[in-house]
């Protein structure tokens, strides 16, 4: 874990990112229409490719090992998503991440429920080696990564604060950028640390928001040199779309909706005036 | 099949369970979440997750045969759904049954399409043997449990009141609770019998609401001890928000959203209330 | 490529499939509920089976290598759809096909994503080689299988009339009718030729709506017998329910969820009615 000397300064550089970043990674993202090629789970697929084309982004789930690592090498950003691995998925994951890294593709892990199953963890130990753009997950999981504890299945169990420390220590182990998931939500690239305080409860009620958003950060990535940046315009993105499908929505159900409708609908300077960046 | 002799004191005892206890049964299921882990298709593992995510659970779609074992021993309840198994799926739901059993957590098994197809029927054979605590299926593939005929596809083509002597002999054969969807859905312990009567024909025009119910059952199973409860309050949670849901929509895609609203909106007080118990 | 003097002809015979026809079809659809055995992709399986249900079909997704053999003998139409296949459900696909092609079921081929990405070129090669009853894809596809060039991952970047030639001449070569997705959809028996030019861009914001019209022909192609009208009654279905569905939608989001609606809703004479047939 850095130490509170190691820390203190970033956190001096913390304002560095700006709502008017976010605003203009929107803009390039519905410009250019990256290509997102994502080997996720089966729980969250069409969701996550919903999500993609919403905000402008298009979508592509090849994940098998005959074909990963060629299609890495061509996308504009990869995901790698744990949820639910299969031998021959895992496969694929390492050949799309072998040929993202080859074609200097950025690419995103979304270490789902480590910690807690020992074999994903141990893809995901594999993993973050291949030098991920961005790591995304909730405290338990960027925890498990630097060998805390786990947590219950895929809740998160701890604040995001409690792995502020862990997520900076990863980021600059690894040279990534890394987003702890939370009610506010925290973003490092090792040096600067911005939070993120939109969104809403129902978003823990829609499975696979997460996991989209891991998605959202590949898309941005491709556009956005800055990783930091293009995580936060990621989380900024849903949550602040989020706020404003709460509103209308009687439950989960129709705010998942209005989330979608939400996040195709937002217009860049809207996204800059309405996201809580602290 | 069971005589009638036999069957005849068993439909005396109906009358023990009560709308009450279906409502604590919800209350309790919010107040302790538990995790359900869920081996199910490719179809309805979202569709799954955001219904117990809006019961009020905690779902984990851990269905690798290198940790679903090792994950059903932490979990609160198991589904093993048969909708589309793989190779190494059914070598997933084979170590989290045998898991689940050795650390005595509840596992419902929903034999989706068996009868009509051989290889899952096998698969069907197999884990019936491993003691699942709640067995759901329509009266099509409950009767082909007990060496009836199957349905058409996974479409029911049976009244579950022609199901009746085949679950109550499948519950006394294997000390499950089986369930029977249907117009009125129908509950046996292999004594008691309960029928519900709510629910509304877009049940059937949204896919995955069986699943999504055998599933349920794990969750209710998790926290209530009486199976027989465990299946009926699951039954009755979905059915009574179709109730609901039913009204302000307009086909089957507004009703399925508006049923995952309802599903987190209804409360235990409103369950025990609406549902019609017979 | 066909000259233009064999394909001028064929442009004579296109008034032969008259929107009543597509009316009867859909009129069939409903009273027949065809089974539609489905061997699609992770991200589209769910959303695919709710548009059958909606649109009056009976969906069932058997996709392993153990079983989708022997379920392709006795389902009414077949579809095998690329978008993410593995080793398995390849496997099974080859299976369906041989088991549909003996018992003389009708199945539609739906090339996702094929000329980018090698492995499933090979496999749509091999495939087209079984006599499907309808392959249907983006133009970018259609052109692959004649040795065209591909597209940018699963989007199409042509216009379907691009692709009319190739369609034609896959038709002919393969006994086939050839379906184009676009802003116009083109279908042709190699003969005729069918344009349909309902529809609403929101289609292509929501992921499957193509996979789902594969489905829907598949549906179709089991209660009709010309193949041109069955692809022709499956897109006029799905993109004039659109049309309706666009009406009262904010986004994509809500604009899915009216979909499934309105392709539950629309009466045989009113697709006759509002088809743009040409």
């Amino acid at each position: 874990m850095a130490s509170s000397e190691l820390t203190t300064p970033a956190d001096n550089n913390a304002v560095e990112v700006t709502p008017a970043d976010l605003g203009v990674a929107l803009e390039r993202l519905r410009t250019e229409s990256p290509l997102v090629q994502c080997i996720t789970n089966i729980v969250v697929a069409q969701w996550t490719a919903n999500v993609l084309l919403a905000a402008g982004a298009a979508p592509a789930m090849v994940d098998n090992p005959h074909e990963a690592g060629e299609f890495a090498r061509i996308t504009g950003g990869l995901l790698v998503n744990l949820g639910t691995p299969y031998d021959d998925t895992t496969e694929g994951m390492r050949a799309a991440v072998a040929g993202a890294n080859e074609a200097s593709r950025p690419w995103v892990l979304d270490p789902v429920a480590v910690g807690g199953l020992t074999w994903r963890t141990g893809m995901a130990t594999e993993l973050l080696k291949q030098q991920p753009a961005i790591v995304r997950g909730n405290a338990s999981e960027i925890l498990a990564l630097t060998g805390g504890t786990g947590g219950k299945g895929v809740d998160a169990v701890d604040d995001p604060e409690a792995a502020l420390d862990a997520a900076r220590q990863l980021a600059r182990d690894h040279g990534s950028a890394v987003a702890v998931s939370g009610e506010v939500d925290l973003i490092t690239d090792g040096e600067r640390v911005v939070r993120l305080a939109n969104g809403h409860r129902w978003l823990t009620q829609v499975t696979g928001v997460g996991c989209a958003l891991g998605a959202l950060m590949a898309g941005f990535a491709a556009v956005v040199d800055d990783r930091l940046v293009a995580a936060a315009a990621a989380t900024a993105l849903l949550t602040v779309a989020a706020d404003d499908a709460a509103a209308p929505s009687l439950g989960p159900g129709s705010f998942a909706v209005a989330l979608l409708d939400q996040v195709a609908l937002i217009q860049p300077d809207e996204l800059a005036e309405q996201v809580n960046l602290r």
